[in-house]
This record gives structure tokens, C-alpha cells and sequence, in this order.
């Protein structure tokens, strides 16, 4: 990135960097000895029940991004940074982030851990499979997979209709031959014959669900919620039908304590759970956002994607469910993405453009509108990289003078926390002022009104309009009195509308629901609109071929 | 079991232990700080590159059983108790087990973990998720399987021939829905479609291969070897045409490293690996083995189900591979099984019987002349139950005297270490004599001799036969020069024929091999005998009905 001669890979910093033991961190963030579980010598478990007397009441900085492009935005490497450069600046900080799933780390170069000087360690610890916290939720979610076959093979005492269970199987893996699969063959012995598939585990209801839950009672309760199908009347089927909330309660009891690492420079990191952004709401467990709220005095934490699907969904399902008020909000940009935003080519990237990159700013500029829209005001990080030019740069940064905008500029990968410190100065001066956070909609408002608001307050579009299938599933939404829940978008990320390749800022469009599937456990509707991938594949070349491992059992390759 | 009034369960006990934190434990082992890496307080991985000066010496005590039966005779827990005995007598002991899956958990009733005042604690954790282990090997194995379907979907330049793939997928989990699938469905985006099956873990050659490596080196070496099918002119392709057993090596990095925990009198117990005794070697690892050979004078040990299929193949694959001699075994039986190889129905076994006892001894008598086939001197271990009556217990005792074996009564269930010091004295007095040890068969047999060898002088048969199929894998596996790899027998556990109901001590048999299935990453020829079940299901009222967790977090119902 922004280094010239021969950069070190994001491995190899994080490999170089003395680490501080585990609990020297945990000590400094002052979190008690008997709260610890160490996970080796660099990461350790919270119990969070030992920290009953600390009051969850840090600043909450979200750092969101526009809508992402090939060219790469930085958001999880700005992120950190920021956190550093907080720590740089005196502040009792946490950052908050969600943590890596396996499958895309198989299947293609770049982790979740931020870059450069900017990263949590150990990277590759987090990358691989950290302290086991995806695996449960696979377990967890298979274990219901195969007790709800075990009920029908069994006799199908409540009458599920094979053909309308909406369960499906996962695994932490980029598979696509899973996509669509029929199980239940070889004979009457082995079980009852079935369309199914798998989706990557991060796309579990499990995994918002425990994003979600406050406590072990809400997490079993909400466990107990899902709606794993429908019966041959169309009435639904719930898990606590089937009685195995509390299993799978038991199966998520050390996953749900969240996890302790550091920055390269020592800063607290808390890194728990990874919903996905699209049919999910992409944030970092409420466990973690809240332990790191006990213990620090502003905590930055990130959501998926840009700022009209993650942050939209921090504010209005995440921040509403918790019980907490953002106060301040990051959109990371960069010149590169926003010259694609302008229309240009991946290939053209390393031409300067600043014409292309004030066309792009329209994308920006939307999002800027947006967190003002939930009463919050924004500053944006300009992530620089190396190509870019004093010319564009100043493109994006004149036109934050003159429309009023805090613009920062920040070189956090090759830098680390120094290079995040306007950044964090100005995210200081917002969290002085006051809270007048709100969210996008009510959620007493019909479902139709509730998307209409997102599309028109966060998208900038015309209006919604709802596919045959979703009026239907709209209809049974009313009759089971589900509609109260909040809205959780399932749209493309590359663009405000439900069309990929409209970059920019489009105007006047129409976005289509094609269904409105119930997610009663982690309490809101999914609304699938466009084509959702929910089971990434693996490239021509997998990042695979270039993992190795030494004779002393250190990563190699790895990113 | 033992206890008459209202019996504390298995769960009850371990809860109501106070156990010595982890660290004391490998402090006491003589394992040095560096190499301990903890999960949580009462877990720990061994770094065993920081054990380089030590020498793998100790003796090795082998527990079996007599062939299993529904009415359970308790290996696990007399292997626990007999170390615990030991230690009580101020030996340097070390138990090395095998690690649960948790599958069979979810279902049927009854951990791994030892049972009464025999277990290793924390028995929740270890029967739950433990260190992640197994989720690893699930992670390798699956991730070989997407990398394969990708290969054939993007062009497959090995020629693979997507019919003749022996590699299938696996999850920890009792689904047997998931035996028998179609997957790649969905049209030309979504993979080639095919039929393919899902194992559970534990049956994963990726399993078997974690426990017989020695090191890093040798672990991605047989990674490797892997046979994943053959290609459209019947020649085999291994993991190393696809270039990815780096990959899966770094997936198994963390795994790879020996678990410490204790026994509930705070002996050192190595947990470590758990492959199928049937389609495996149904051992503990040669990691976990070696490394409690270098910190105690005596390694107590256990193998899979009876002494024909775990015994053997302790014997004849992992010590072979593994370099060491076994100097004692000890084969444990109880009253109610003897009962049961005499004829006597599940239902009867309260009644006292002593006369089927005797018919039933006839088991247990062939288990220690196979023992002594192999140059080892066994001894009995009689486990006894409240309601073995005297008469019963002395036709055991008075048949031992008569044949000169060795019977040690122990009551380890109840009483935990105290209540196995005679056959713990026993098994010292063994350890005194010279070592004999020798394998069944030599390896540069042929294939059919060294089954016949199987037959003959460990179950007790006439012959063996191969059907065509088998035949047919026997030419190729000729001509590919993989004959000179030691036997991996999957047959019933229940019989010493390949008929699960044949009990007691049947003759004149004739063994039929149906397929014959190469291993070469781990090393063994698997024969197929009879119909053998990788992907076990879940009973009408599985385990997790019961299973639940309290608001603070603990285990409730867990057996």
C-alpha cells in the first residue's frame, strides 16, 4: 500500500511486533484477574458476569465507509488506527470489531484484522480459527439442522413440512458446491429426502442472535424464537417447539465471552462475533461493544460495508436493541474509491483524475447526509495512498470546506495511531458536543412505511415496491403479529440502489423486495432484495496454495 | 452404577471437585512454563518443540476390553482409575486419552470422559467444544473438500473423475441426513453436481493422520499422501497434486499441540485426538503418548472398543509407526458383559447368573491369548457393579486361578484411585518382566496374509475372503505399490466375527473383506467388513433434549 520499496506484508509486521502479555493488557484496562481466561499467551476470554459493578457508559464512535469498490477503502485498518491514535492522545480507549470468518480467508488475500501499523495480533491466530467462536456457531446451528431431520424421520409429531423449512446448514467455509444440496437420500435408514443447502456460518441466525443477546438468558430466549419452518397448515415452527433452546444455549457458553487481543501498539481490542451485512446487521457482538463500554471512556468500533447498509443497521437495529446512543460517526473514503465512483476503470486507478474523483463525491456526499439524517454529525477519514495526488486529494478536501464537512486526513498503515491523530482530535470535538442521535424510523410504523424510510432517508431513492412473493409473506408477517420488528436490508453493498454497477449517487430509483423472511430470534425482518450470496466460492487460485506452515509450526503466506 | 441412594451423576461429580489450576498440574508434571499455553484455568497445550531435551521412555500399560456390550464395562473410567491408583502408589503416571466427539454427546447419554470418582475434569469443557480440536480437523477436512469441487469446477486439470472422489465431507455431529447427498446443484455458477456423503469427524482420515503423526514435518508430509479419487484413467491424485497440504497443515497448527488436564485426584492427563476405532486405529495421539512418555515413568493408556479391533491395532499400526513397545495390557470385563457373551438377554442382567457367566468366559479367554500372541503378559481388570453377587464374582476369580491370569477386582467408580490398587500393583508387577513385544503380522507380507494373520490369531477364525469389489482394489493397490502397509480392520465391534450378534467365542469362521480402502496419509489399508457406519444418527429423544445451561453460564443436564 503505501510503502515503496518492498513492503513488509501485513504478516510479517504483525510477526515482528512484541506483543504484551495478555494480562498485562487486561490489567491496564482494568479488568479483574478472575474475570480472564487465557486462550494462550496473546488472547483471552471475558467473563463478563465478573464485571457486575462497572457501568457501561463510554462514547460509541462508529467508523462506516461509502460504498466499497475494488479499489479498497481501509475501514477496519482506519478503525484501528483511530483506536491508537486515542491511545496516542491519552484516552482510556477499546476498539471493537467484529471477528474473521475462515471461509474467504481460503479463498482469497486480506484479513480482517486492519493493515500495515494498523492491525490487532495475533493476526494470524484471529485469521485462523482464534478461540473457537465461529466453530460453536456452526455446531450449534448444525446441531439444530440435524435434530430438526431427527423430528421428521422420527415421526413429525408437529407436522413440519419438509418443504418449507427455512433452517439451513452452514460451515465457515467458501463452498459453493453447497449452495444447493439434496439431502435424506439411500432409503428409509437414512433420514427424509430434501431440498437444502448450506450458507457460511456468518450468515447464521445464530450468529446475529448472539450478536444480539445481552445475556445467557436472552440469548436462550431468543435461541427459542427462531422460526425454523412452517407446519403442512402454514403455521410456524419455532425452536422452542422442539426444545432444544437450552442445548444449543449449552453449545454457545464459552463462545458468548468476548475476546481479548491488543493493537501493534498495545491498545485494548475486543473482537466477538461477525454477522454478515447484508441478511444480517454486521456489527461486532453487543457483549463486546458493552464490556468495552465498562471499561474505557470512548470506544470505536466498525459495521459491515458502507454507511447505507452497516451503519444503518448499527443505528437503527444494533444501538435500538442495546440501548445505546452513538455519538459520533467516521465514513472512511479514498481517492482511488472515489475516482470509481466517478466512473473509472479499476485499471485506470494509478492515472490522476480529479475530475473523476469530484464526480465520485456525490457518493460521499450521500453518506455525509445520511448520519446527519440520525442526528449525529460526521468527520471522514481520507485514507491516503501513495499514488494519490496533492490534486485530488485536494478535490475531496475543498470540498469539504466549503460544504461544511470535517475532513481528516489520515495515513494510519504507514503510521499507526500517528498517523490517525486529526482523525481522532476531530472525532474528540464531536464526542464533546451533545446526543441527539435518533433512529431512521419508528418501529410501531407498518413494515412498507418502515423500508420506504430507509430507502428514502438512507438510499436517496424514489420509493420500495414489494415482489408477489414478499406481499405474500408480508400478509402472514401481519397475521403472526411480527411486523413491530426493525427492518434489516439485504442489498447490495456496491451501490445505494439494488443494482451493483450504479456507482455514484443515482436518483429517483425504485428498490424491488423480492421476500421478507422472519429472523424472530434476532428480532427484525430480512428483506432480500437483488441476488444475496449467503455461500461465498473459491477463486481460480485460492489463497490456500499460498498457506504454509514451518517446521516450528509458525504461519506462512497467511495474507 | 456402584452407589445405591440417589446416586450423584458423572456431571455432579466433576461440579462439586475443587481443581488444582492447570498450571500447578504441569508444574508437578515437569513441564516447563514456556510450553504451557492455557485455555482458561483448568485447559492447557503443550508446546512439545520445548520438550526437545526430554526422552519419550516411559512404559506403556494398554487398556482394552472384552468385546462391548449394552450392558458397558467401563474402559475409560478403569483407565482413569488404574492411573489414579498408580499415582496413589507414588508412581510418575500419565493417562493419555482420546478426546470426545461431541456428535454422540448431542445424542445418546454418556461422555468420554471416565465416570464416578474416575473422571477427568473439567468433564463440561472436554466433552463440549475442549480446545478446539476436533473443529480444526473438521475445518482441514472440509476445506480439502470445497478446494476439490473447485478444482473440477474451474476447468480440473488433474482430470479428476468426479464419480470415483473418495474424499467426503464431515461435521462433529450425529445427522444421518447428511450420509447420502447430492451436492453442486443450481446450474453451471453453483459447482458440479454429484454424489457425495458426509462423515462424522472422527472418521476423517485428516483425524487418523493428526494421530500418527510425529512432528510438523511429518503431519503435512502425510497431509499429502492424501488419496483423494482418481482421475478418468484410474490413477490416484493426493492432496499434493492439488498443492494445498500446507494449507491444512497451518489449519491444524494450534490443534496439533497435546491438551493437558487432570483426573479429579489431580493426576496429569493428556487428551489428545479421538479417530474411529473402526475405519481408524482408534487411539489417542502419538503426540499425546510421546509427550506423556517424557514427563512420567508409566503412560496408561486406552484403545477403541474390544481388544480385537483397538488392541490389535494399537499394537500393530501406532506403536509400529510410533516406535515404541507396549510392556503391559490390561483387558477389562465385568460380571453383567461376561453375562451377556453367555447368552443371558439386556433385559435379565439383574437376575444373578452364574452360569452363563461361565459360558461367557469364553470371550474374555480369547481376548488374553490374543494378548499373549503379541508377547504381552495381560492382566484382568474385573469392574465390578453393586449388583454382581459373590458367586457371580467368583466364577471370574476362580477361572482366572485355574488358567493362571491374573484378575484384579477394582471398584474405581466409587471409590476412584483407592478402589484399583491391587490391579494397579498388578500392573507394576508386570512392568517388572522383560518386554516381548511383537507385532501380529510383518508388514512386507502380502495384504491377504497379513488379514489372515488378523483373523486367525486374533479373532479366532478360520480364514478370510475377499469379495470382488475388494479383489479388484487389491490389483491397484498392487500396482501402485501400497502393499506393504499395515492392516486397518473395520468390522463390528460386538463380535469377533463380522456378525454383530455372534457373542461369546465363536470358531471356524470365515471373515468376508468387501472393500479395501487406502490410507496413505495415515499409513493403513482399511478392510471393509460387514456394514460400517461413519455418520452415526440421532436417537427419537437425543441427549439435548435434557442439556441446558443456568443464567451464570454453567452446565445443566450434560449426562
Amino acid at each position: 500500500m503505501s510503502n515503496v520499496t518492498t513492503p513488509l506484508s501485513d504478516l510479517e509486521i504483525a510477526n515482528k511486533a512484541t506483543m504484551q502479555p495478555i494480562g498485562d493488557i487486561a490489567k491496564a484496562a482494568g479488568i479483574p484477574e478472575d474475570a480472564l481466561e487465557l486462550y494462550g499467551k496473546y488472547k483471552a476470554k471475558i467473563d463478563v458476569t465478573q464485571l457486575k459493578n462497572q457501568t457501561a457508559d463510554a462514547k460509541v464512535v462508529l467508523v462506516t465507509a461509502i460504498n466499497p469498490t475494488p479499489a479498497g477503502e481501509g475501514k477496519s485498518t482506519v478503525t484501528v488506527g483511530l483506536a491508537d491514535a486515542l491511545h496516542q492522545l491519552n484516552q482510556k480507549v477499546v476498539v471493537a470489531l467484529r471477528e474473521p470468518s475462515l471461509g474467504p480467508v481460503m479463498g482469497i488475500k486480506g484479513g480482517a484484522t486492519g493493515g500495515g501499523y494498523a492491525q490487532v495480533v495475533p493476526m494470524d491466530e484471529i485469521n485462523l480459527h482464534f478461540t473457537g467462536d465461529l466453530h460453536a456457531i456452526t455446531t450449534a446451528n448444525n446441531a439444530l439442522a440435524a435434530l430438526i431431520d431427527n423430528h421428521i424421520h422420527r415421526g413429525n409429531e408437529l407436522n413440519i413440512d419438509p418443504r418449507r423449512i427455512l433452517w439451513k446448514r452452514v460451515l465457515d467455509m467458501n463452498d459453493r458446491s453447497l449452495r444447493n444440496v439434496i439431502v435424506g437420500l439411500g432409503g428409509p435408514a437414512q433420514g427424509v429426502p430434501r431440498e437444502d443447502g448450506f450458507d457460511i456460518t456468518v450468515a447464521s441466525e445464530i450468529m446475529a442472535i448472539f450478536c444480539l443477546a445481552t445475556d445467557y438468558v436472552d440469548l436462550k430466549k431468543r435461541l427459542g424464537e427462531i422460526v425454523i419452518g412452517y407446519t403442512y397448515e402454514r403455521e410456524p415452527v419455532l425452536v422452542r417447539d422442539l426444545k432444544v433452546e437450552g442445548a444449543l444455549t449449552l453449545l454457545l457458553k464459552d463462545a458468548f465471552k468476548p475476546n481479548l487481543v491488543q493493537t501493534l501498539e498495545g491498545t485494548p481490542a475486543i473482537i466477538h462475533g461477525g454477522p454478515f451485512a447484508n441478511i444480517a446487521h454486521g456489527c461486532n457482538s453487543v457483549q463486546a461493544t458493552q464490556t468495552a463500554r465498562k471499561l474505557a471512556d470512548v470506544v470505536v468500533t466498525e459495521a459491515g460495508f458502507g454507511a447505507d447498509l452497516g451503519a444503518e443497521k448499527f443505528m437503527d437495529i444494533k444501538a435500538v436493541q442495546a440501548g445505546f446512543k452513538p455519538n459520533a460517526v467516521v465514513i472512511v473514503a479514498t481517492a482511488r474509491a472515489l475516482k470509481m465512483h466517478g466512473g473509472v476503470d479499476k485499471k485506470e486507478l494509478k492515472v490522476a483524475n480529479p475530475e473523476a474523483i469530484a464526480a465520485g463525491m456525490q457518493n460521499l456526499a450521500k453518506h455525509v447526509e445520511t448520519v446527519r439524517a440520525f442526528g449525529v454529525e460526521p468527520i471522514v477519514a481520507l485514507n491516503r495512498f501513495i499514488t494519490d495526488t496533492q490534486e485530488e486529494l485536494d478535490v475531496i478536501l475543498n470540498w469539504g470546506t466549503e460544504n461544511g464537512v470535517k475532513i481528516a486526513l489520515t495515513n494510519v498503515w504507514e503510521q499507526g495511531g500517528a498517523g490517525g491523530l486529526e482523525l481522532a482530535q476531530a472525532v474528540l470535538d464531536v464526542l464533546a458536543t451533545d446526543n441527539h442521535f435518533k433512529p431512521i424510523y419508528d418501529l410501531e410504523d407498518s413494515v412498507e412505511n418502515k423500508v420506504r424510510a430507509i430507502v428514502q432517508k438512507v438510499y436517496g431513492g424514489a420509493d420500495v415496491t414489494f415482489a408477489e412473493t414478499a406481499k405474500k409473506q408480508l400478509a402472514d408477517i401481519e397475521r403472526f403479529g411480527w411486523s413491530n420488528l426493525p427492518i434489516c436490508m439485504a442489498k447490495t453493498q456496491y451501490s445505494l440502489t439494488d443494482q451493483p454497477k450504479l456507482l455514484g449517487r443515482p436518483e429517483g430509483f425504485t428498490i424491488t423486495v423480492r421476500e421478507v423472511i422472519p429472523k424472530l430470534g434476532a428480532k427484525f425482518l430480512v428483506c432480500l432484495t437483488g441476488d444475496i450470496m449467503t455461500m461465498p466460492g473459491l477463486p481460480k487460485e485460492p489463497a490456500a496454495l499460498r498457506m504454509d506452515i514451518d517446521e516450528n509450526g509458525n504461519a506462512v503466506g497467511l495474507f
